[in-house]
């Protein structure tokens, strides 16, 4: 049997540089060898959140995406403060959840069909009628590929409740989607290595303003793995040259991010993130030629990194995504509640959708067109 | 510059086969070529643990070997349980400061020397005087090279204590020492990838009885990443061979941890453990033959996995350590308290000690002898 090729929205396909540096032999999480390995990573981490400001600090720590969750809700948020949450799907929904572990105060503005991106007027309402301490934007829900707009909410929130943190979850956006750190005012990013930064699964990153560092600093210690304040030393530590230690680093992994690092910052970010834009759209007008229904209700609320699309009528969705399969190509259900098995979703990010291979993305739209044919 | 080879306790050296497993390919986390991959190392995983009790359960996270002990703190202990951690080193003293981030009531019974181990009537004058919900031993504490004797403490909480879940830190231990899950009413181990398991940094593995699973589910949620409950139904559904979700999984990492237990397993994991035994003792011998004192107050309570040793009189510790590194290795530094500038350690698990390289412990002991000839 080949390899199929992972079209999912994250884990992605990887470059060779980048799993070649995988493999990278044994080195103590204290060598200098590692260490400047360490070091060129969080530097460029700062250029991925274009952030200059150097009271900023990037965090790059072993464990899934969702441990940013965890970093939120353990360090940013107390027990009886209000979370406002914009939810746009499954993980916006999860998000809320993790933080319910951490406060019994979480409300949820919702989009008004799926599909849609949560209204302004929607979220200024509630920011008026309560006063929350922190805001969390799912930048690409990745349940629904609904992209909302960060830098509209964030102005919003700086005008009618300055105080409040701005959270992002950018799991499925960073390195594809615009994000400004500093410009916008944002307060802490947490993402994860698999989606369009192009670095195999396991890597937690986040990047946290003074305001957010300074409330972490605050903050009565509720988690021990999750806490800022203990991986807050080691991270400056490595990024001015020096290891420290708190718990050891995956080194094969930081490695991998370090390399992938420098193939989203080349020849430019920005010339990246317009590369997934284009081969979004692209991608996304070859499948409405075939008559399929995008789960997104317009171009203005659709993410860059993946597409969603409703099965066609008449056509069976498992047998539909196993005939892909047949033709090479992993895809993804639908995730989000009454409407899983009614689209699917398709990742393009990363080498196969902008990068040296590119031309698998057209390919795998032949390999859905194909078993498009064979369902009807 | 050669490459160095790394000769700490963690992460040591690892196989071509295993370095070659973190380059697979991408992959879904919920394809079938992965679940089979994640099924096969939950399975092994048992099998390390020599456990074959059905409601015992594995589990296989993203994270470092530190998220262990946020599993212990956030799923097996109460804010006002009372907590005694049998201390022989750096890594105890920090399993107790993680563990007071959960329950202010942490009794620590330590050694009465740094290089001994925590004598039973001390240990058993603690459980008598008080009531303890849990117990947690450091097998090896990778500080002081100090193996505890689990077997001997698990029994005598058994008889003194019953109700006390026993808690087994077995990080620099696990396939490197002797562990009877089922048979030693053990509760709870946690272990980490990059040690005798003899893969990459980056997995969080534990194993948990029916009475650990237990007082978990009946748990105040505390974590949302930490949590035994939210991982327990993935781990069961991948052992079953069937994808589930919860954070997505470091599938690279599983793909190498797979390969890594295999090799642990083979041809048993009792001629491993064996092996372990016998390079260390020679390696220690060796270390002895030059005048060379070890930390460990004998070979009762010395770990199989490392060795921690004095320099020796008139040696300069960074001069010694930059020689070996010269050399060709690379050794760690002291850790604990005011020893830490006083000793040194060198890890000797897997594949360079026991495996298919295993003359480069034999050469790593022929660099220290060098610059140790040098140093004086």
């Amino acid at each position: 049997m080949s390899r199929k090729l992972t079209f999912i929205p994250g884990p992605v396909e990887f470059s060779d540089a980048v799993l070649n540096a995988m493999s990278t032999p044994s080195q103590s999480h204290s060598s200098p060898e590692f260490t400047q390995v360490f070091q060129e990573a969080l530097k460029n981490t700062r250029k991925v959140f274009k952030s200059t400001d150097p009271e900023t600090q990037p965090f790059v720590l072993s464990g899934s995406g969702t441990l940013g969750w965890e970093l939120v809700g353990a360090n940013l948020v107390s027990r009886s403060e209000a979370v406002l949450v914009v939810s746009t799907g499954f993980f916006s929904e999860h998000f809320a959840e993790a933080l319910q572990v951490y406060t019994d105060n979480v409300d949820i503005v919702g989009a008004e069909v799926f599909g849609d991106a949560v209204k302004l007027p929607a979220i200024e309402a509630k920011l008026k009628a309560k006063s929350y301490g922190v805001i969390t934007v799912t930048q690409t829900d990745t349940s629904s590929g609904v992209l909302s707009n960060v830098k509209e909410i964030a102005a919003l929130v700086k005008k009618v409740s300055p105080n409040t943190l701005i959270v992002v979850d950018a799991v499925c956006a960073t390195a594809c989607e615009e994000l400004e750190f500093d410009a916008w005012g944002i307060d802490f990013v947490l993402t994860g290595s698999q989606k369009a930064l192009g670095c195999p699964s396991g890597l937690s990153i986040s990047y946290a303003s003074k305001r957010a560092l300074d409330k972490a600093l605050a903050h009565k210690p509720v988690s021990y793995y999750a806490s800022i304040p203990r991986w807050l030393p080691v991270m400056r530590a490595f990024e001015n040259g020096s290891p420290a230690y708190f718990a050891t680093p995956a080194v094969q992994l930081v490695h991998a991010y370090n390399v992938a690092l420098k193939e989203v910052l080349s020849p430019s970010l920005e010339e990246r993130i317009k590369a997934h834009a284009e081969a979004s759209n692209k991608f996304k007008n070859n499948l409405e030629s075939l008559g399929v229904k995008l789960v997104t209700v317009s171009r203005d609320v659709a993410a860059h990194g993946l597409t969603t699309a409703y099965y066609p009528d008449g056509v069976d969705g498992p047998t539909f995504l196993s005939k892909v399969r047949d033709n090479g190509f992993t895809l993804a259900t639908g995730i989000y509640k009454d409407y899983k098995d009614k689209y699917f979703r398709v990742g393009h990010m990363g080498v196969s959708a902008v990068g040296e291979r590119k031309q698998e993305l057209d390919q795998c739209f032949e390999a859905i067109a194909k078993a498009l044919r064979e369902s009807k």
